[in-house]
C-alpha cells in the first residue's frame, strides 16, 4: 500500500500527488529535486511499479517483500538498501515488539518501505518537512531523520528496560524475600537479547554513513549522522550493562538462595540435635524392663533424669552459639 | 559416480552427453563456455579422470576424496577450491546432520564433489539452468547457485532450532515441573555446536567471493553473493543467540533447582520443628518414673499437658508465619 | 549561569570582566589569546549568547543543555565537542557519583559547561592560571587541565574502590562467618561497572588528543596529554581488575556456602543416624506385648538391652571416624 | 647426538656419510643442493661443531639446547628458526605427551634437533626422500615434512580425545548414575588445555611460512604449506569445541546433581511428613496419664485412634500426589 | 640514594668514579661511549642534580619518584621512558612482592631507578659488563640487560606458580577431602591476577623494542630483545593458563561439593527411611489403650509384630539396591 508520494525541491514539498512513475520522472527533469515513496507491507504486484519506477535491484525487493531481514546498509551499484528495525517496549507485557523499515536510496529518490506495527513514518515525514535546510541535501536527509526517530525509539525502550530491571529485578532480588525469582531474571534477559539483535548490527551501517564512507552522505548530514551514531553507540553500552546486570543478578539469586538454604538446614539441624536425644531418653525410661521400672519408683531417680535432660539441653545450647548458629 | 556432466554456452545447456575430458575440450574451444561435471563420493580411480581433464592439484584432490574438512576456500594458482558443510535438522532425532560438497573451480570449469546423504544438487542444475541471464556469467554463477542452497539450507535448521528451542526448552523450563531437565538443554546445545561448526567457517570464504577478491566472480554475481553473505551472517548471529539462549536456560534450571530445594527444605523443617518437641513430650509423659505415674492421675494434669503442647504448635506457627515460610 | 569569563593572552588572564559576547571579541583581536567561558547547568536561554558568540553547533548545544551523554570527543567542522563524566566515590554510601562537563573548543576559545555536583572546575582554572608556560599553548592547555582534573578524581575512586573491596569484600569473604554475603558483593560490582561507564568510553577521546590527531594539540601539550592517557589506563585496567575480583569473590561465596552446607548436612545425619536407632531400640522395650513385658523382668535383660545400645553407637562413631565425619 | 647427516642434490640424497663440517662445505660447493643435519638432544659440546659449522646464532643454539620453548618461528638475519611442539595421546593413562623438535633453517641447509620421546623424524626423512620432486625445493620441503608429520599427529590426537570425550565423558554424564563424575571431567579438560598450547601457537608461524612472508617458501610449496595451515585450523577449532564441550558437560553435571539432590531430599520431606506425625500419636496414646488411660479403655477409642492415623497419612498421601511428589 | 654511576666506551667501564653531571659531560666528549647511573629510591632534591645533568623531562621524573605506575614505554623527544615490574614469588607466604624500576635513556645515557625490595639491578650490571660485544651496542644493550634479568625473574615466578598449583590446588582438589577449599583456589587466584598485571602490559613496550620502532635500538640488540620478548610471550600465555587452570579447579570444587552432599543426604534419607516406621510401629504397640493391651499378651502377637518390622526393614533394604542407594 502506497501511503504517501511526493518530490521535494530545495526543501520544499511541490504541491503534486504523483503516481510513483510520476513523481521519478518529476525528480528527474528538475534541479535539486528527488522523491520519497512511502510503501507499507506492499503485496509484489504493488511494488512491482515503484521497483520499474526506480529500477530497484531484484535481491533488495525480494528482501523488501520478505523482511524479515537484520539491520544492513549495502550497496546496488550507485544506490543504497538500508534495513532497520524499530522497536517499542510494552511495559505490561515485559515484550520487546520489534517492526522494520527498508529503505531503497538513490542520487533523486528514496522508497521507504514500512512492516509491521512498529516505527511508524508519517511523523517522521512531517518532521523534517519543517527543516528546509536540510531537506534540501536530498535523500540523505531522510535517512537521517528516519535513523533519528528509530534511534529515539531504541533509548525510550532502553530507559523503559532501564526503570525495569530496577524495580521489578534489582530491588527484588536484594530483599531476603524478592518476587523476583530466576524466571523473572530469564525472561528479562531474553528480552534485552532480542532488542540487542535489532538495535547492535545497526551500528557499523550508521557508521558508514556519519563517516561519508557510502557517497550520499554531504558534511551537513554527516555531522546529525554523527550525533544519530553516538545516540545508538550509548544505547548499545547500555544493552551490555543491562546483560551483565542481569548476569549478575542471576548469581546474586543463586549465592543467596544457597546462603538462604544454609540457614533452614541449620534450624533444622538444631531441632533435630536438641530433641532426638531428648526423645531417646524418655524412650529410656518407657521401657517395660521389670528390673528398670523397680529401681525407678523414687522421685529422686526422676528428678535425676529430668537433670540429666537439662544439662543435655544446656550443652547443647552452649555449643551451638559458639558456632554462631543461634543468629 | 558421475552423476551428470554437461557444457554451458551463453547461459544454455549444450544438447551433449560428453564425457569429463569431452567436456574440458568442448569448453575449451568455445567462447564464453563451461563445463560442470558433478560427482558423488568418487573412488580414487573413478575421479583420476577428471583429475586429469581439469588438472587439479594433487592435494585439493586428496581432500575431496577423503571429506572431512572444514569450510574453506583455497586458490590454487588460477583455481579455486571451495569446501561447504551443507546441513539438514532432523527434528525427531534432534540430530543436525551434516553433508560435504567441494567445489573446484576454474576459468571455464566447475567439478562439484558431493558426500553424504544431505546437500543434494539436481535441484540446484535445474534453478540454475533456468536463470540463463545468470548462468552465462560463468562458473562464479553455479557457484552462487550452490552456496546460495546450502545458506537456505542452514535457514532452515535455523527455523527448525529456534521452534524447538522454544517449545521444548525455553517454555519447560519455565514451568515449575517443566520437563526439559538439564540433559535436554545440554543435547540441544550440542546440536547447536556441531551446526555452528558448519556454517560459521564459511563466513570468511564467502566474504571473499562476495567483495571480489579472488578474481573469479563479477560485479553482477557479486551482488548475489552478497545476498547469500547476508543470509549467512544472520544464520550466525542467530546460532549465537541460540547459544546464549540455551546457556541462560541452563542457569534458569539450576537457579530454580536451587529455589525448589530452600523450599522442600523448608517443609522438611516445619515438620520436624513441629513434631519433634511433641513425640518428646508424650515420650516424657510416658515414662515409666514410679512418682511421675503416681503425680499424673488426675484429669487437670493431663489437661495441662495437652495445653502444653497446644501451646508449643501455635508459637511455632505464629514464628513460621512471620518468617514467610508457611507460603 | 556564567561562573566565570575571562580572556588570557601569552598565558596570563587579562584585566578583564567580559561578557561572552565581548570576551570572543577580544580574543579575536588579540593574537595568541584565547577566550575561556565557564558555565553551570546554563539554560536554553542563558546559553544562546554563549552559542551565538563562538558560533557552536546546533547538535552540540543541545546535548550541553540536556547532558547524559557517555564521554566522547567529536569535530565539527573546525571545533572540538568534549564530554566528560567526573566521578566522586562516597565511601559511606557506597555509591559513585557521576557529574559531567561538556567542552566546547575553538582555536581561541574554550567553552566549558558544568552539570551536577561532582566535578568543580573552579580550582582548576587557579591551577591552570598558575603555569602561563603551558597556558600558553592555547585552549587545549586548559583541556589538558581539565582532563587531569577528571582523571585524577578516577584514581581516587579506584583507591576508595580498592580499599572498600580488600576491606569490607575480600577481607570478609574468605573468613568462615564473614559479614560480606552475596548481596554486598553485588551492590559493590553494580557500582563499579557504573564508574566503569564513566571512565572506559574516556579512552578513545584522550589517545585521539594525545596522538595530535585532532590538530589542536601541539607537542608540548601532547605529552601532558600522554601523561593522563597513562593515569587512565591504569584506572580502566584497576577497574577489570576489580571486576574479575568481585565476581571471583561472588564464586567464592557460592562454594564455601556449598562446603559449609554439607558440613551441617553432615552434622545432621551424624545425629539422626545415632539417636533414630536407639529410639527405636528404646521403643521396642516400651511395647505392651505380654508376652514380652513377662520376659524382660531379670535385670540381665535390661543389661543386655543397654549394651546393645552402646554397641550400636560404638560401631557408628567408628564407621564415622573412618569416614572423617567427626571433623 | 647425531641421529644421521646428509646431502640433497636435486632432490636426491648424495652416498656420502659426512660429518657436519663436510655436509656443509658440499652443500655450498654444488648448486641446488643443501644439507640435512638431524640431531636427538645434542650436548652443548656435542652440538658446537654444527653451530660453528653452520653459523648458527647464539640464542637459537641455547633454546636448541635448554628445549622447553612454546612454538614459534623466528627470522635470524637470512635463516630461521622453527620450534614445534609433537603431541602423542596415550589413551590408557589419558595423557597428552609432548616432545620438542627445533629446526635451523638456511638458504643451503636445516638443522633438525629432537627432544622427548614423541617425534620421531626418522620416518619423515624417509618420506620425503621417496619425493625428489619436491626435495629438490630445497630445505623448504623438509620444513613441510616435518610439519605435516607433526600436524598429522595433532589430528591423531584430536581424534583421540573426541573418541574419548564422547565414551567416557559425554555418554556417561547424560546417564543419571554415569560414571563420569566431575573430576574425570577436569582431568580431561587438563589434558585438553595443555594440548591447545602445544598446537595453537603453531597457528601464526605456518600461516607466514605459507603465504610465503619468510622468503625461504616458493610457491610448488606454500601450496602445500596451505594444506598443513587447513589441518592445524580445523585441529585448533576442534580443540576451541572440545573445552566448549566439556565445560557444558561440567554445569550439566552440576545441575543434574542438584536435580537429584532435590529428589532425594523430597523423599525424605516425605517419609518424615508421614510417619513424624504417626510417632507423635502413638506417643501420645502411650502417655501415662491416670485419666488418659482409664478413659482409652473401650475397643471403640483405639478404633478412632487408628482411624484418625490412617486419615492423616491418607490426607498427606493427597497433598504430596497433588505437588507430584510421587512421582 | 645514587648506587653506581660510570662511563663507557667501546663496551668497556672507564676507570672513574664520576658525579651524574661529570659522568654526562664526559660521556659527551667521547665518542662511542654513554653514562649509566643507577638510583635507588631517590628523594626529590638528590633527584634534581641527575634530572638537570640529563634533561629529562618534568612528567616522567614525578613519575619516577612517586613510583606505582604500570608498566610502559613512552617517548618523549628523542629519549625514551621504561616502566618495568619486577616480580618475586614468596612461596611460604604464597605472595607475589611486586618490585618497580624505571628507565630514562638517551643516546649518550641511561638513568635507572629502583623502587622496593625486588629486582636489584647490581648483577644486571655486572653481567653486562662482562659482556663488551653487547655493551658497545650504547644503552640498549643496558636495556636488554635488565630487561632480560627481570623476565627472567617472571619465568621464575611462573615456575614457582605452576609448582605451586599442581601441589596445593590441583593434588588436593582432585581427592575426596583435599585440603585445598574454596579459600585457597581464590588467594592462588589472586596472586596469579597480580602477577598478570605486572608482566601482561609489558609485551607491547618489549615488542616496539624489538621491532625496532622506537630508533634507539640496532640489530643486534634486536635479536636479543626478541629472545626477552618470546620468554615474555611464554609467561603470558602461562599466566592465562593459570586462570584458566584455577576457574577450572573452582568449577571442580563446586561439582564435587555438590556431589558430597547428594551423598550424605542420600545416607540420611535411608537412615530415616529405615527407623522413623519401626518407631512408629513401636510406638503403636506401646500405647496404652486397654483394649489393645488386651489382646497383644499372646507370644504369636509380639512375633507377628516383629515380622512385620523386619519386612518393613528387608523390603526398603531391596527398594534402596535398586536404586543404587547402598553403594
Amino acid at each position: 500500500m502506497i501511503i504517501d508520494c511526493a518530490v521535494y525541491q530545495d526543501g520544499r514539498r511541490l504541491d503534486l500527488k504523483p503516481s510513483a512513475t510520476e513523481a521519478r520522472r518529476v525528480s528527474e527533469e528538475r534541479s535539486d529535486s528527488f522523491a520519497w515513496v512511502g510503501l507499507y507491507e506492499p503485496k509484489e504486484e504493488e511494488f512491482e511499479d515503484v521497483r520499474q519506477a526506480f529500477g530497484l535491484h531484484e535481491l533488495a525487493v525480494e528482501d523488501a517483500i520478505k523482511a524479515q531481514q537484520r539491520p544492513k546498509l549495502e550497496v546496488y551499484g550507485d544506490s543504497l538498501f538500508i534495513v532497520l528495525k524499530p522497536t517499542l517496549y510494552v511495559t505490561a507485557e515485559h515484550d520487546v515488539q520489534v517492526g522494520e523499515i527498508l529503505l531503497f536510496v538513490g542520487r533523486k529518490f528514496i522508497v521507504s518501505v514500512r512492516h509491521g506495527d512498529v516505527g511508524e513514518l508519517i511523523g517522521v515525514r512531517k518532521t523534517i518537512e519543517s527543516r528546509p535546510d536540510l531537506l534540501k541535501h536530498g535523500p540523505s536527509a531522510v535517512v537521517y531523520a528516519i535513523l533519528d526517530n528509530v534511534v529515539d525509539g531504541y533509548r525510550k525502550v532502553v530507559n523503559d528496560l532501564e526503570d525495569q530491571i530496577q524495580e521489578e529485578i534489582e530491588a527484588e532480588v536484594l530483599l531476603p524475600n524478592g518476587r523476583a525469582g530466576p524466571e523473572e531474571i530469564y525472561t528479562m534477559k531474553r528480552e534485552v537479547l532480542e532488542f540487542h539483535s535489532a538495535c547492535a548490527p545497526l551500528v557499523e551501517p550508521v557508521e558508514r554513513l556519519a563517516r561519508m564512507r557510502v557517497g550520499f552522505v554531504d558534511e551537513t548530514i554527516s555531522a546529525y549522522m554523527n550525533d544519530v551514531q553516538d545516540h545508538l553507540l550509548k544505547v548499545v553500552s547500555d544493552v551490555h550493562r543491562f546483560r551483565e546486570i542481569l548476569s549478575n543478578a542471576m548469581e546474586l539469586h543463586l549465592s543467596s538462595t544457597s546462603a538462604r538454604l544454609n540457614q533452614t538446614l541449620s534450624q533444622l539441624t538444631i531441632i533435630a540435635s536438641l530433641f532426638l536425644p531428648l526423645t531417646f531418653l524418655s524412650g529410656f525410661f518407657g521401657m517395660n524392663f521389670g528390673w528398670l521400672v523397680d529401681h525407678i519408683g523414687s522421685f529422686w531417680t526422676f528428678a535425676a533424669a529430668v537433670a540429666a535432660m537439662a544439662v543435655t539441653v544446656l550443652i547443647q545450647l552452649v555449643i551451638f552459639r559458639r558456632r554462631g548458629l543461634l543468629g
